[in-house]
């Protein structure tokens, strides 16, 4: 497989998580002045939820320095047929590599300790939010699209 | 518009959200036996929500009996492009109208019931999880679909 280390997030990775999330946003001609607000209000929600495990996930490392990484939550979620005796879900996000290193098998290690985890756990069912470069590797692990649909409410 | 009457739900809904639940489950050749594990899981799960309103929502009335309705929760969620300041996004479920009285505008009326509160709230962006048979009512009130994908674990 591929020369780079895996290792657990924890509580002092806070800004490379943010960074991470920042420019997995930066697409679709995103600037990094039309993501920053998301960034500058997604640091202190992460923060408390980072720093007592809530928030949990994986970087992977090229000479120490993180060059991707992901992240999951347990989140509440009412009883549904695909989950019908669990009231909650993991939920996988901030799934990122740096684009000169992808295509060499990290997301796919990345999102096997997902799922790995999520087995761990004992949770049923996965979702997450897939841009258009991702979908294709989580086709492979078998997820399929939801029927989600979404509204923004006019101000 | 139709003759139907809207009123809020409350803590003594609690069965007939059940029942709608359940019945909208019951789709795509899913019969009674297979959706009730989920419905004995869901009555507990939604019963400290709908006693101190984190669950909300509107049933359709005919001669007094709730023949449809929709829940509405303001759930936690990251800070995201669709909703840069905001950690929390409006999640719409149960929506249900009983079959004999569908194509009258119950659908369209409990569904802008929710865009209302949404602005209400303040919320930015909302959520829900579309049946085959809700997504053209949904697309004609602009929503879309999003690019949620998911995955059951394996036992």
């Amino acid at each position: 497989m591929s020369g780079f280390d895996l290792r657990p997030i924890g509580p002092d990775d806070l800004e490379t998580i943010c960074r991470h999330r920042h420019e997995m946003f930066k697409v679709s001609g995103r600037t990094d002045e039309m993501v920053a607000p998301m960034t500058e209000h997604f640091r202190p929600w992460l923060k408390p939820l980072l720093d007592d495990g809530r928030y949990f996930g994986w970087f992977a490392l090229s000479a120490g320095r993180a060059i991707g990484g992901v992240g999951m939550m347990v989140i509440d979620w009412p009883p549904h047929p695909s989950h019908p005796t669990q009231s909650s879900r993991g939920y996988v996000l901030n799934m990122y590599v740096e684009p000169e290193l992808r295509r060499m098998g990290l997301g796919r290690q990345l999102m096997e300790l997902c799922s790995q985890e999520a087995e761990r756990r004992g949770l049923d069912y996965l979702v997450l939010h897939a841009t258009k470069q991702g979908r294709g590797l989580y086709e492979k692990l078998g997820w399929a699209a939801t029927s989600e649909m979404a509204l923004t409410i006019a101000k």
